[in-house]
């Protein structure tokens, strides 16, 4: 199953999507007392309910795509550093305040930062940089994990069962004050720094450490790699994160990026206005942004 | 004016604080649509609505206080290093990862990190650590803000009229977890890591910059300092955080622990199972957890 949070005029609602059709048709099911509704069907799917519908479908080019997941419980969790070759770039690149040098670049226990909801944007929504404050501007092609389950102490045997499905994140980032701020908070959450979408996928669907994952700028092809080189597989960060922190259903991890990024070229080729970057990932589909 | 939020049975609600009586009296005003009490109160203040209550004030004691923000928009933006002598004992320490060396000790521009909003607990409520998976627990006492009113950019000349108030936070950490995972969000996000309270107090009652605050363990005195030692101060944080991320009401900020944390001593004094420590800001209040 394939979920889309729209905004069809001034409704925003949550729908399933048909891709053969280009459609997406409104879901009735939903928990009380949940704001987003993404989060909202993802809790009562888990509590056994089973999808209604309220209308006929709509054509999707008929509404706009908004992030699937609006008002996550706590900031997305990011994984830094998990695939060995960004690993290696990062660190080589100058702007790695987590590593003293190379022989410290592929890290030891997964790295886990965050990036603030207030700036998530939906798969075609343009990313506003506030040139000035940086002019260091990147993109990070990654796969999203969606939690549908509470829980803590989460056992690596059993994480995936914890996982809703995936969708597709563009981690931008201002390499400037990632480096001057040391922690990485800031130069990760500048508002609408995080595009993500179009869909979220249900996890049935895919296996998620065997997907292709591409990132092109203005049509030219930056980032592939598959999911199965992550550093730190999905199981494992889920068990590491709910080792320390409960994690709640519509909670957000963003894996990593692969090699590729701007800094990890000579001159570093950092994002311009209207540039446009596209991500996709088999099997989940496509987000495209321009740089405003 | 100090607000809380209480849980009294099975109920939840916020209530206006009357010190000199030692009661709470619930509140009837709220901004639609917004789950955490607090907020909704907030936000219906600052849309010009005057307080109004349900009932009589009932005692203090008849009720358990709970952080008096429970669902905050984002993760808690926390500030580190924002002391000078502190800056110094925690890159002295050897877990700083976000320094080379001791020339390197008193941060530039301000380091933002976060804590989840799953570890927030109430003023009196037990830290439950999670014993095996860190040895290193550490407190920090510090200044909460809250923040009132919805803004970006926000411009160091108009930041207070952004702080609805502030409260004591206790920013308790796994060391051992900070320095492991290199960027802070898992050694400072383990359930029941965030105390706070007692209550909020409103900007209009105290002058921020002129704090008295203190931290005992098990009654003996470890911090004491006065705000007005801030590198940072709180204009300042609210005008770099609000530079990348829109701040939305109930947004809480921690602003950094003075010297006399456990890691500053030699050998370090961590906090051991059932150690109570004890955190107190002069005008706003004091907080009492065990460690379990």
């Amino acid at each position: 199953m394939r979920i889309a949070t729209v905004a069809d005029g001034q409704r925003v609602w949550l729908g399933v999507v048909d891709e053969d059709a280009a459609t997406v048709q409104e879901v009735t099911v939903a928990a009380a007392g949940v704001a987003d509704p993404a989060i909202g069907f993802i809790v009562a799917l888990e509590a056994g309910s089973k999808p209604g519908f309220a209308a006929d479908p709509v054509a999707l080019d008929s509404v706009r795509l908004l992030p699937p997941i609006r008002k996550p419980s706590k900031n997305i969790i990011c994984v830094g550093k998990n695939y060995r070759a960004h690993a290696a770039e990062f660190t080589g690149s100058g702007y790695d305040s987590s590593a003293a040098g190379p022989e410290d670049a592929v890290p030891e226990a997964p790295i886990l930062f965050s990036k603030a909801p207030s700036c998530l944007v939906g798969a075609y929504e343009d990313v506003v940089v506030p040139w000035g404050l940086s002019e260091e501007i990147d993109y990070e092609a990654e796969l999203g994990v969606i939690i549908g389950r509470r829980g803590r102490n989460i056992p690596v045997d059993s994480a995936n069962d914890y996982v809703w499905g995936y969708t597709v994140i563009n981690d931008i980032t201002a390499r400037d004050l990632q480096s001057r701020h040391k922690q990485w908070l800031l130069g990760k959450s500048i508002d609408t720094f995080c595009p993500m979408g179009p869909s979220i996928v249900s996890a049935d669907e895919l296996d998620a450490h065997d997907l292709e994952l591409s990132c092109w700028v203005n049509g030219e092809l930056r980032q592939q790699a598959n999911t199965r080189d992550l550093i730190f597989d999905v199981p494992t960060i889920v068990a590491v994160a709910s080792a320390s922190m409960t994690l709640e259903p519509g909670d957000i991890i963003a894996t990593g990026t692969p090699a590729g990024v701007g800094i990890g070229f000579d001159p570093p080729k950092f994002l311009a206005r209207n540039d446009v970057v596209k991500v996709s990932i088999s099997g989940i589909g496509t987000i495209e942004n321009r740089i405003t």
